[in-house]
């Protein structure tokens, strides 16, 4: 297996686009992705699309749209993380030596499902008992509150956060700060949460395209190398478990520092899967950036802001930025390869030489029959 | 990239299971093919999975049922080469040296919508000005039978042979021959198809155990060795061009053969993408079988019958054996592995050496966005 590295990002900014179909959307994120790495429609050997809900060929139907014909195209599903499990791909596909060059997208369209908590499948039994996505991350909120002693006023701190990053960053779905009262005083969801503790509906796209680490030369791009490309599947335990703890991020968080030959005190910008306010504190502990029940303490010493040691989320992750579930992996490692070249502005990590992003999902967190993969990149 | 074998394949006999989940109808296909390759789910790296229509995690919540946790799970879509798109990313994993062992299943459930073309996805324009699947092969084969002659009883031919065939295909949907009268006098569809020029509706699962050569003398069966798998896409031209040849079965057969260093003449047995009658002639043609507007001669001289030269479609094909879309590519692949290992019984291939399967779809034959998948095996 030969080092892989990223040459070109790009993503729409996410929102809601009903005037669009799914090919619509991805097309430009995919054009300023090669436009980003100096590369034609020729140079692309192979390409993926990761998407939950596009439907058939979504790859194929969107390639089309730019003349990409031709080439082998896989789509990609795995629930949250299906884009990223298509960039592991993609990196096996270019690591292995079959491809020099690959194009990885992911895609979809939540406002055709008109808003709200999408079901998964008819044959998910949780759902079906109204194991929601909302319910089953706010137990969790509870039990970490009765644990730890965090009160719903801390909680509401992530989502403060998250909008306060968001708000310089033009790719995202909501670019305007809040307040911790509006966070407590929006409608209720599931206890403790607000509406404002749930990452939103809405569309987007993003897109990278990858190649083989000794034919980047040949490319405008400055290389972002790819160090680690992990994907792992939940362990669906049955009988008691620690329900804080997210056992598959913890599993998937050691393979890739292993795979990268880093720990996480080398991490200086993580782009992490905060769905609802909860999960990004019980990432924190996933991910070793600090020990059990101290999660609370890194938000509010500022230590994951901009301009703390260990920034988390400065796109302003999937509550600010938006989670359209097929494109949130690509959008990640789009905001962690352009926090590595320094191109971020106002919300930019000064510094950033090492970057993780994480995507996992299908079931609360992953745990069960869900997907988690994890990049960490460096300059 | 290291030389790849099939070790054991299994799949459940086509049909109708209103009673059954997709899951449920996938793990059985599973099992019997662990069984048959010999591993235990501790011997499984990675695990890929095809279905259209299974919904998100389909691959997830099946191997949960086996209690196969943990490992990387990845979901591909490709229409109708759904799960030979699978292989060909399992093939990958195992050629690149990433894993030793991988499982691949590919499963859907068509009885759900209740029987008939079902529509692709809404944004599909041809779709929505009556472009379904038959009448997009029939213009093909009016075309086709302007061109050489070709007569409409001629072309019911072929069902004949696929129903005689899969008569011996205890794992077929229909197992019992018909006569060309029962063809010619079935209800009609798309002129010149009647009903039983139509591939059908059912539910299916199918599955393979694949791992590199050097590791296979670890498990107990023979190993059938992975000469080409190539995975190719249409190229949607617009303007005029021959409706007869399907430019990307062409291509990939072409790629296929140069890959596993042989020609259409060592081809011994071979399961191609029948979905309709006149599909079957056209890429007799398409894989160099005979040359143009020959293909009536092949199957009228019974050449692509059991005891000809080149029997096409053993197992009934998809006309016989059926069509429930993800389990398509992996149930050819088994059906070619069994006729290598000669346990094919009354409709076994004599000495059959080199084995050819193909399946293409997402457009009409694969021909605009579409996606083909041609996998060469050899005993």
């Amino acid at each position: 297996m030969r080092p892989v590295s990223i040459i070109g990002v790009g993503m729409i900014p996410f929102g809601k686009y009903p005037e669009k179909d799914t090919a619509d959307l991805a097309w430009p994120a995919i054009k300023q992705a090669m436009e980003d790495a100096g590369t034609d429609r020729d140079d692309i050997g192979i390409a993926y699309c990761g998407s939950v809900y596009g439907g058939m060929m979504i790859g194929q139907r969107t390639l089309t749209r730019l003349g990409m014909t031709g080439k082998p195209i896989i789509n990609v599903e795995n629930a949250c993380s299906s884009s990223s499990s298509a960039f592991h791909q993609a990196h096996m596909a270019v690591a292995s030596g079959a491809y020099d060059v690959a194009l990885v997208f992911g895609v979809d369209k939540l406002s055709q499902f008109g808003g709200g908590t999408i079901p998964l499948v008819d044959e998910d039994w949780e759902i079906s008992q109204g194991m929601l996505m909302p319910a089953l991350y706010a137990m969790r909120a509870c039990r970490y509150m009765h644990e730890t002693g965090l009160t719903t006023e801390q909680l509401a701190g992530v989502s403060v956060k998250a909008r306060a990053m968001g708000a310089h960053n033009p790719d995202a779905q909501f670019q305007k700060e809040i307040s911790l009262e509006e966070v407590m005083n929006a409608r209720p969801i599931a206890d403790p949460f607000t509406l404002l503790h749930c990452c939103p509906t809405g569309d987007g796209a993003a897109a990278a395209v990858i190649c083989a680490g000794d034919v980047a030369h040949k490319f405008e791009a400055a290389p972002i190398k790819i160090l680690a490309s992990d994907l792992c599947t939940g362990t669906y335990l049955t009988g008691y478990r620690d329900m804080t703890v997210p056992e598959i991020t913890v599993r998937g968080a050691s393979e890739a520092y292993e795979e990268a030959g880093v720990g996480p005190e080398d991490i200086d910008v993580a782009e992490i899967h905060d769905a609802f306010t909860i999960a990004e504190l019980l990432y924190y502990e996933a991910f070793g950036f600090c020990g059990r029940g101290e999660a609370i303490r890194l938000l509010e010493d500022g230590v994951t802001s901009i301009g703390g040691a260990k920034p988390v989320n400065p796109s302003g992750g999937l509550l600010s930025k938006g989670h359209p579930v097929g494109a949130t992996g690509i959008a990640q490692i789009t905001e962690i390869t352009r926090q590595l070249r320094g191109s971020c502005g106002a919300r930019q990590v000064e510094g950033a030489r090492t970057g993780l992003a994480h995507a996992t999902g299908g079931g609360a967190m992953g745990m069960d029959h869900g997907a988690c993969s994890i990049h960490i990149l460096q300059r």
